[in-house]
């Protein structure tokens, strides 16, 4: 099957820059000597997970239990969950997950973690459990070394649950007095911290400084705007993936209008919506629903209706969110088609 | 079924506010003497579609040929694509599609049109159209009144094509001279101009003055803050898109972290991101791609981990196009269960 095969907009991943992309990682984590948990929300897809663990990573993050049933189900295994599982839909679906497959999952609050206790004992499960630190980005996670002591010595008392460590997101210098006055009180209580988790794109070394043992690492993947930070920084070279679209109207003087908008491209970011590969000098100023507003005032080449043109996303992640299906091409010939198995599966 | 069966987050839609705005504009087309033909992109759901057109809509409009592949699908008929054709793979699946439904499409351009009409005569199938006016939004559109009666003339001559008439997007009183120049042009060409067609949720009186013989509106069904502009004009009353959301932390003072991010709520709108029905002083202030985060600083009522809230979103197509179920309540009462069968169908 060849690229052209396919009706617009497709979502296409250049699997030569997804490959470079993975050793690239894989190696950057080995000189670091910490190990690889890569995040998979970014891509949600089980089989591009699958490369990840080839290429060295010792398993995996997702962000929604929906997405580790997703991964399990493709075939994945050890798991974390970096994510508070709330309610007894959900603690009952990770207890079940969790007995059969090896399962860790992130918990800030006893209430959390008493609810998952209650499942995994109802099950017959064991879920490792990691503390969330709060230590700079006011989301989730404890608010103090104290806190986390105190939390952690509930969870070691609750049956069904293995206390395994902290985690912080995303990992910054400053973070260094916390996690080590929480290593040192939990110590002082007689618990072993294992794993010390850090996350983020670019912050590998950080993370090492800190004393992490694995990294959450997720958007490489895609290296998107959201790690480069402006769009004049995405590159073909670096960046796998493209939604290719159709020109399907040049009626507005120094515009072409592509067949992808906010729905197919995604909401979030601002103008210019990405690089348009073949035309470089074309920018995406406008975005509605269903249409994408390129000012071609600038662009050497002519653009017509029908022409195809490749865009790189500004986030590779919420454009994948968009799509059952993600084309793996490698120049004009699609090798691979993959579902989006974690799409949608926000519960 | 009952609203506490349902884990989160779930994509709720209140059938008595859904029903009342179908009513009110329904209503208002009929006093204003103008067909209602309602833009199902909004809602992407043919059991909704089928709700408009026993409400009295002529038709439906779709914004792509795959959601009107799906709205057929599940049985409607008169269906107009308010979108460019462009493609051989996408012309041959309309002209399929217009073999057993009545097909109405826009255009912009001859080289659409003749791609079109080819399909059309290939297939035996009659594919209606209409030309699209940029009229001021510099979107799609022939530029003038003379390119909208030469384009015209040309689709009279094109076979497999029945030339119908001209749509605007949004109307706007400034629209007037542009149409009646074309409608005058046409009939100087001896071509007939059935339909004038107007669009946008609140324009449905301009598009009366201007002579429209249909509106399609859209976006009345969830009548979010789309059309009333401001998150404080969202009210439970008005709006019936609920995400039902779960409270997941509540570690950092002042703030509840939701189960509900960009993912499941839109990454398009401005803090705050939306209206919580039971806590309306709770202010969504922040968005991580799975987080939702609150501000309760300002709010009468303790949060607690666990607690369930109602998202009014800001964008009711947005969030929708989101998720792959809708549950249509009445009260705890979960009445029907819908798909959303036009999501992700940007082809």
């Amino acid at each position: 099957m060849r690229t052209t095969d396919l009706d617009t907009p497709a979502l296409l991943c250049d699997l030569d820059v997804l490959d470079a992309n993975l050793s690239l990682m894989a190696d950057r984590c080995r000189s670091l000597d910490i190990a690889l948990r890569p995040h998979t929300k970014s891509h949600k897809i089980p089989e591009i997970a699958h490369l990840q663990i080839a290429h060295g990573a010792k398993g995996i993050t997702c962000q929604k239990l929906g997405e580790a049933e997703a991964m399990a189900a493709g075939g994945l295994d050890d798991i974390f969950i970096a994510y508070n599982i709330v309610g007894s839909a959900k603690t009952e679906r990770l207890a079940r997950l969790a007995k059969s497959r090896k399962i860790r999952v992130a918990v800030d609050s006893a209430v959390t973690a008493e609810g998952i206790s209650a499942a995994a004992v109802e099950l017959g499960a064991s879920v490792e459990i990691i503390v969330e630190l709060d230590t700079g980005s006011h989301r989730c996670g404890v608010q103090s070394p104290a806190d986390a002591a105190e939390l952690a010595k509930r969870i070691v008392a609750l049956p069904g649950l293995q206390f395994m460590g902290v985690m912080t997101y995303p990992s910054r210098e400053t973070a260094r007095p916390f996690i080590d006055e929480t290593v040192d009180a939990l110590s002082a209580s007689g618990i072993e911290c294992k794993v010390i988790s850090g996350g983020g794109t670019g912050s590998e070394a950080t993370s090492k400084a800190l004393g992490c043992t694995e990294t959450r690492s997720g958007s490489y993947v895609w290296e998107g705007g959201t790690r480069v930070g402006q769009t004049s920084d995405l590159s073909p070279e670096r960046c796998p993936v493209r939604l290719l679209c159709t020109v399907v109207s040049t009626s507005v003087p120094g515009q072409a209008v592509l067949d992808a908008g906010k729905k197919a491209l995604t909401a979030m970011s601002d103008s210019p919506f990405g690089l348009i590969i073949e035309q470089p000098a074309a920018k995406i100023r406008g975005m509605s629903v269903e249409h994408g507003h390129v000012d071609i005032s600038e662009c050497p080449a002519e653009i017509h209706v029908g022409d195809r043109l490749s865009v790189i996303p500004k986030h590779g992640g919420m454009t994948t969110n968009l799509h059952d299906t993600m084309y793996g091409v490698r120049g004009e010939t699609v090798e691979t088609i993959w579902k989006v198995a974690g799409r949608g599966k926000s519960q």
